[in-house]
């Protein structure tokens, strides 16, 4: 299922990303030349999506290697410090970010004795690298997921965990994608993700552009739709997931889990290894970005709450890893067997 | 605490209607004259609220009966059937409109044998005998819930179920209204409640009014608010009650029930008797408005999903009697026991 568009692509030493905030009016590119175009645009949100934000980043400091190179080496490692703080302090919540920009740094020390253009050369190598790791994951955390989805099934999601949040095919809906292309006739409910709206504007534009049906609600009617017997599983991305599984995704993702466990319904999460932090053992420490209150008082420049209202906006919370019933990666599913999860470096195992 | 509004007044032979799909920008208000323009206000929810459209229903009829006084008898009461008939066709769900169109029936049946301009006035005297009973109820009704709230609370609410729902005071708002004036400190949680923002545009505006600190969330934050322990109880309105209990109210409201239950934080229902339908058994046959497509994919004109994306959209749900902590009446609280409850005639009763 080839997509008819690119979230991001790197050509001519820019990278080009689709303009997220201006869907789904317009398919608007924008070409980024320098690194602070590429920080400005994943802080507001024109690329966004946990994978999708980390391969940004990577070629955000490709972007500023190569406007550095001119400098002596001693200022050129300098200023490629500053590129890999300002990128990292765009957004705090997903962690494939930071995952990024360490493999990037790594490129980095281990061409320290090279002249700036071999190392900027090195970091262009290794962003196109994870551009292609990246593809390669979705579509066979995809595979390992379609599994689980059978014929008739209608699957709830919420956000966009699509293409449109990666290089290409997504996480959730990779799964679901791939499902599709075994021949499972499945149906889709986007739930709409106040308050930017990514499921409304981004989830369904992409499903309909597949010709995967889909169904758009507000998201406060997903458990009446539960109630009623007509979702039969859901799958969710992430942005980080800590060592025993908890999952930190998208606010909205908790009361999601909490309401299909009441209800008996599968929740799985779709996230390739880049979201795992093992260095948390539990999701209580992964920062919750807070954004400001104009995205839940106004929609497009009008307001549609009192002038001066309190709002409280966090744009991430936390579910516990007992809510989740599978984790699918593209090394394979991990079931949640009610015990302790321990995702390891050397793969996936449970006890 | 005197509303500095009305939601809905009788002056000089019109209704006149705070028009609601006006705010919080504007505090418009609008002047009925006659059934059909009531009929209208209720259809498009520049009156909204169980109770409100129950009395604004009440004052159609009033309306209905004085265009009608010139016709001859027959055509006077046949006429008037016609006006019955339109006005308890405009919304399905809240049956307080039911209940106020059957008491201003049995002034008709009370008065056949009185001339055209005696039935008028008789329903006039009837509707303001309404007007005034809400009033009542909702006041008592607020001074019976305020005992279930404790000082230092912060309570959770979804829609508007405030003075702008009924003729004053409100149902949920007037239980938060007595509990304040009695001097403790409240912290309201207003939902913003899609796809109308009722909570966003109405509860915030109203409590803003009144100085009782209010904090809007987007629907999908609940869930995380109430894992956080920042909701110390969830009281909501009601569109519909079933003899046993169960609730029918704006679509979320189930959502929040199930949260509620899962964080063991009490949920109320705060509603007036005339919102109880004891022809019914329970909440499955109680109908549930389906309304335009129109109202999720675009915001004030503005089009926040792709053109002709499948919607649903239900305006209500149904929460089952089990997770009601205790429903909120003008005679006193019901609390639920565990064992099945009995709205009866008579009074309130638990078996």
């Amino acid at each position: 299922m080839g997509e008819t568009f690119a979230t991001l692509r790197w050509e001519e030493r820019s990278l080009i990303l689709l303009d997220q905030t201006q869907l789904p009016e317009q398919e608007v590119y924008l070409t980024c030349q320098d690194y602070r175009a590429v920080a400005e645009a994943i802080r507001r949100l024109a690329v966004r999506g946990a994978p999708a934000i980390g391969i940004a980043g990577a070629f955000g400091v490709v972007l500023g290697a190569y406007e550095l190179v001119q400098k002596r080496e001693e200022d050129f490692f300098a200023g490629l410090e500053a590129v890999f703080t300002e990128l990292a302090g765009t957004r705090p919540t997903a962690v494939n970010l930071f995952w990024a920009l360490d493999r990037m740094k790594k490129v980095v020390a281990a061409n320290r004795d090279g002249s700036p253009e071999a190392v900027a050369a090195a970091l262009e190598t290794e962003a196109l690298r994870l551009y292609q790791e990246d593809i390669e994951a979705n579509r066979r955390l995809g595979a390992h997921g379609a599994a689980l989805l059978t014929d008739g099934m209608t699957v709830l999601t919420i956000c966009n965990a699509g293409a449109l949040a990666t290089v290409a095919h997504g996480t959730a809906l990779a799964v679901i994608r791939a499902a599709v292309q075994e021949g499972k006739r499945l149906q889709v409910v986007a739930c709409e993700t106040r308050p930017l709206l990514q499921g409304a504007r981004l989830t369904t534009w992409e499903l309909m552009k597949d010709g995967i049906p889909v169904t758009l609600i507000t998201d406060n009617m997903a458990g009446y739709l539960m109630q009623q017997g007509r979702i039969q599983a859901v799958i969710t991305g992430a942005d980080r997931i800590a060592a025993n599984g908890d999952v930190v995704n998208k606010i909205g993702t908790y009361t999601l889990a909490v309401l299909a466990h009441a209800h008996g319904i599968p929740f799985y999460v779709a996230a390739p290894l880049s979201t795992f932090d093992l260095t948390l053992p539990d999701g209580q420490r992964i920062p919750i970005e807070e954004r400001a209150a104009e995205e839940v008082t106004s929609l497009r420049g009008h307001q549609i709450a009192p002038a001066g209202v309190t709002v409280y906006n966090p744009a991430f919370d936390l579910t516990p890893a007992r809510f989740v019933r599978a984790w699918i990666t593209e090394k394979g599913v991990i079931r949640n067997q009610g015990g302790k999860i321990i995702l390891g470096d050397e793969g996936l195992q449970e006890e």
